[in-house]
């Protein structure tokens, strides 16, 4: 059982506190808990002072880690929310087996990724963003049917790598367009393949019939280079290659190679590196859209994971189901 | 009654003919009706021939104008099963005085169109589209939420001018999103609204509290210059004029003006002339997506029309009801 009124410690980099938790968040915080402070590390005597009184600790990116010694520090801790998506960087497998409760925010975190996936798979199915670079490159009237044959919205399938919890929320969105979306996932069970109503293929069935293949999966070390040169060399013709995840997953110079033959298009949030090399061919190639990391939460959506964090604390404080409870059982299979 | 097995006309371009209904898909008329032909024009011998016989006429994109004289060549005609959205341009009022009935595939037709918007919705909040410009000149990362304070998707306030069958179908697809939708219809009655789930305002209202407004209006001598250069001006500055309907519905002007200004977004699949000047600023502003009429069923798109003809013409022949029957009382407010 927590305290009614629990004491509430935050750990994250002071600039993500100040961001996703603002003086007028962090009142609704104090409205309901007794917010002790923000610590950016664990090692002071402060910082140890604030975890022996700590309840709930909110985490964040930029967190230091929490391991035993930082338990051993907090006797009272009976869970640790994070306000955002990954927690394997931040706590070390001693909180589950302490019977710690971890709430996560990666389905907060999610929402925002599959909407910009969402968007982007309507955009590539129609090609509007190479047909928008050619308009602006030409200044006249041309045939865009004849430039992108097949191109549009009806019975396309997309191909979903991965059914995380953004893999989920995309499918969830493509349920109102007539698609016909699969996904490959070697951890989906059957009975969650029916549940989420789409067919489930192996990887290469998925890569040489999809005509957008969006990737969802976590970044680990089984899934680099999962999408190989191989399997790049499956997609079909005409088809578009869209990447939230991690640009390791895919095998980037093949994409490329593809690209630069006119024979495939990419939208990618991440490449390898981080930033490409100022003369990478993919930056001002008419079927390529990048964007610098931003599918992720980002200015507003921020807000989302503080109201989801906030919500966490009140069922916790009703004695209700976490919405969001981290399984140790799932844990080594998540990101 | 109609007779089980009618006798079915094309009228329209043969070019869309051939684009909409290509041989495979005709097969698939073929199996139900008697196909008596394509026609371009009805008054050749051979075109009033075929009138005399036809019991049901598909009409489609540049479809001679069917007038009383049409009809009175066609005394056998039961029902016009339109394969586009606008049918004004199309059918004089006699064919409904007459009591033929008639089906539009104004829905079908609203489909992409309203999956464009949603998906431009969704990156316009995100000031994806900017973003991806800058990253292209600038090649390196940058402070996207510095460069475009406030950008994403949560509780933002989408208005939507004009309750048409293309505003509707967006209002359902942005269902699933956390967007506080609104809109602007003089004709929306107060159950529609209910129905629809979404506040009624008034279009000053609309302007100024929406982060995107998204023109669904009717091209009518009503709409003309709707969105006048006071109501442009009484956009908030960062939010984004979204039309996918006419250039003439907007002061694109003054549109223009406060574009260059950096105080607004655009984001124009139309626009007044249908394609700019080749030295139009818009073309080449980081704020502004233009795209050359696209929004609408293309390529693949056109399939879901003659899949909605064929339902509709199934129908008839079964005695059921039509799915998208077009009623007398109706016709003025719609195009």
């Amino acid at each position: 059982m927590i305290a009614a009124r629990p004491r509430v410690a935050f750990a994250m980099a002071p600039e993500v506190r100040q961001r996703i938790f603002p003086d007028a968040r962090m009142a609704r915080f104090e409205e309901i808990a007794d917010v002790l402070g923000s610590l950016s590390e664990f090692e002071s005597d402060a910082a140890r002072r604030m975890l022996a009184e700590t309840d709930v600790l909110v985490t964040g990116w930029g967190a230091p880690f929490v391991d035993a010694a930082v338990l051993d520090a907090a006797p009272r801790l009976k869970a640790v929310l994070h306000s955002a998506g990954t927690i394997r960087p931040f706590l070390s497998d001693d909180v589950l087996e302490r019977g710690i409760r971890v709430s996560t925010a990666a389905a907060a975190n999610a929402v925002p990724v599959a909407e910009y996936t969402a968007a982007m798979i309507v955009l590539a199915n129609k090609k509007v963003l190479p047909i928008a670079a050619r308009y602006r490159a030409l200044r006249e009237e041309f045939d865009a049917e004849a430039a992108f044959p097949g191109m549009g919205n009806y019975g396309k399938r997309i191909g979903i790598v991965g059914a995380s919890k953004i893999g989920r929320k995309v499918i969830e969105l493509l349920r109102a367009y007539e698609l016909d979306v699969v996904v490959y996932d070697p951890f989906l069970s059957q009975d969650d393949a029916a549940e989420l109503g789409v067919g489930v293929v192996g990887l290469d069935e998925l890569l040489s019939t999809s005509d957008v293949v969006s990737v969802h999966a976590p970044s680990l070390p089984a899934t680099r280079n999962l999408i190989d040169a191989r399997g790049i060399g499956l997609m079909r013709v005409g088809s578009t290659l869209l990447n939230t995840a991690r640009g390791e997953i895919i095998d980037q110079d093949a994409l490329t190679a593809r690209v630069l033959a006119g024979e495939l298009f990419a939208i990618l949030d991440v490449t390898t590196p981080w930033v490409l090399a100022t003369d990478h061919p993919l930056y001002a190639h008419e079927h390529v859209m990048l964007t610098p990391h931003v599918a992720g939460s980002l200015g507003v959506e921020l807000g989302r994971l503080a109201d989801v964090v906030h919500d966490e604390l009140e069922r916790l404080i009703d004695g209700r189901a976490l919405a969001h409870e981290v399984e140790a059982d799932r844990l080594s299979i998540t990101a």
